[in-house]
């Protein structure tokens, strides 16, 4: 099917009553969407799923509650990000997956669509809550974006407390490592890392989040310990404001999770959003395009959370499942791990 | 003036006969543009002028020579910021700013609008021809995008031969890096360096080229030192897919010099070719809408050059000039520094 029957079929889609919610009133609903990425394995236990959907609830509602107590979409997506990094779950902050030298590396990126502003970080080894850390960047430092040794001095000059790698090596990240490794070893025979594909071998995670609050204001955040077994210094999407991470009030917010290296080719969340801008996509069409059309033709997996200033959000992948949940000043409270979405 | 009215006044101004040459022939004319960055002094003794001129015409040549023997824009740019790179007047390669540590810390990125596929490397300090490093991130990693001591371990897996830090530390760059500690302290006087806006301050160099070859490909390549004093691990947009650096043969090839802040922000690379592809304005009018009035009303300065599959090819700037140049299959051969174009 042509690229343009498809996208024109996706507008009729979601110009049906469904996920999306025009909204029309002249306040500005709240909305908080939130990831867990898009690495799902199929088949994951009840008792797993449930534990996760837990861990979803937690950072949901705490995301929601400041929009709900009048705080800024900002402040909201640091907070689900954050809980979501505490959380061993999931591939971010303590959780972190281990690159090749069994290190957590860590990227974040957070972008306020008031200004825009944007800080960004990546390949950082000591910092317990990398969202917080880009976000120091964005507010304390003319940069928008500082990796490595760098970014760990900028920490430490901001008061921030490194945490020692150990922080990171959890024991289920550690069988991760292991596993890969072998197989690794097994696939290869001497040939280096680099000849190796581990882009689309391992778990796929990556936590994000979008919010409106009531100013009308737009925020993205997203963080990362990339992929299992990953070279020393490679960074994904989530970093690259546009590629993994972008906000902007005049069009819309967007976290992505999945192959990085897709993503940042695609220029995935920017191009969701000049989509809304340049061809007027409503927002799920044009997350449709993206994700269903364009990054499924080139070979990517993952997917997106993204909201708008009408309080239009979506939920969109193309993998097995991703965690995802999502809270509204309207009563909606959703929470998905593969296509079913339960309150 | 409203946005919509600039950008419908930007689209006649295109329209008229002028630097784009619509073109309408099956076969692909051939096109390098390149530049050497959009921070020029106001004022540059003519004798400088002249061997910036010459820098450029050696690069342009370099680059257009494999065009004409049917070679790909993937090498030409790949052959023309080599040039650029291993000449020490500009601020990339041998000629790198130094950081606030006094070490050239190397930014690149490329991208073969072909596929498409990229490649880009940040914060190296021991790499010689930055782009070529980013090539082989390209066309021999599973990954886009490689930073640090990370970037330099699979360099060296690959052969490359790192070159001391000593090689960057020209007397000029030295020079301007004490300068430019002593202008801090007398601003700061004992604030931490993150506190002050070293951003707009100093020079903004990096080189870049866009190419079409006779198979219709688009390529780009940039690569840069950055900011002279910039903090230790700060990345610009030079090799941040999307923001100095993108091509697409659907749509464009870009390579941006300037404030690299606001080029990630603006996700400025591909922002010019989301106007070319999905509103359909001219590539001209595309890059003018972008650096003329959206970086402009941002407060950023820089500029860019992009060239479009039919050959129309643009150099546009909102600083005081940008050293460019451009050569075509159509006989234009032609090199700027200011506002004037010399064959």
């Amino acid at each position: 099917m042509s690229r343009p029957l498809l996208a024109a079929i996706a507008c009729l889609l979601v110009a049906a009553p469904g996920a999306s919610v025009p909204a029309r009133a002249d306040t500005h609903p709240l909305v908080i969407v939130i990831h867990a990425g898009a690495g799902v394995p199929p088949g994951l236990p009840p008792a797993e799923q449930a534990a996760r959907r837990q861990g979803l609830a937690a950072a949901l509602d705490a995301g929601y509650a400041l929009l709900d107590r009048g705080g800024t979409s900002l402040d909201a997506v640091t907070a689900a990000v954050r809980t979501l990094e505490d959380d061993p779950q999931f591939n971010a902050g303590q959780g972190a997956v281990l690159n090749h030298e069994g290190n957590a590396e860590l990227d974040a990126a957070i972008m306020d669509g008031n200004g825009p502003r944007a800080g960004a970080i990546a390949g950082v080894l000591h910092v317990k809550n990398p969202i917080e850390l880009a976000r120091m960047v964005m507010e304390k430092s003319p940069h928008v974006m500082l990796v490595g040794d760098g970014a760990e001095e900028f920490a430490l000059e901001n008061g921030v407390v490194l945490v020692p790698r150990s922080y990171f090596r959890t024991e289920r990240r550690e069988q991760e490592l292991e596993k890969a490794l072998r197989a690794e070893k097994e696939r290869t025979k001497g040939v280096s890392i680099q000849a190796v594909d581990p882009v689309a071998r391992y778990s796929m995670g990556t936590v994000g989040a979008v919010a409106l609050d009531r100013a009308g204001n737009l925020a993205a955040a997203t963080s990362t310990g990339g992929l299992t077994n990953k070279a020393r210094g490679r960074v994904g999407d989530s970093p690259i404001i546009g590629a993994g991470t972008y906000a902007n009030n005049e069009s819309c917010a967007v976290s992505g999770t999945g192959e990085g290296e897709y993503f940042i080719r695609e220029v995935v969340a920017y191009d969701i959003c000049a989509l809304v801008r340049y061809r007027h996509l409503p927002l799920t069409a044009a997350v449709h395009e993206v994700i269903q059309v364009k990054l499924h033709q080139h070979g990517g997996e993952g997917g997106v959370i993204a909201v708008d200033p009408a309080g239009n959000y979506a939920m969109d992948f193309n993998s097995a499942g991703m965690f995802r949940a999502v809270r509204d000043s309207r009563g909606r409270r959703q929470i998905g791990v593969y296509q079913d979405l339960q309150p």
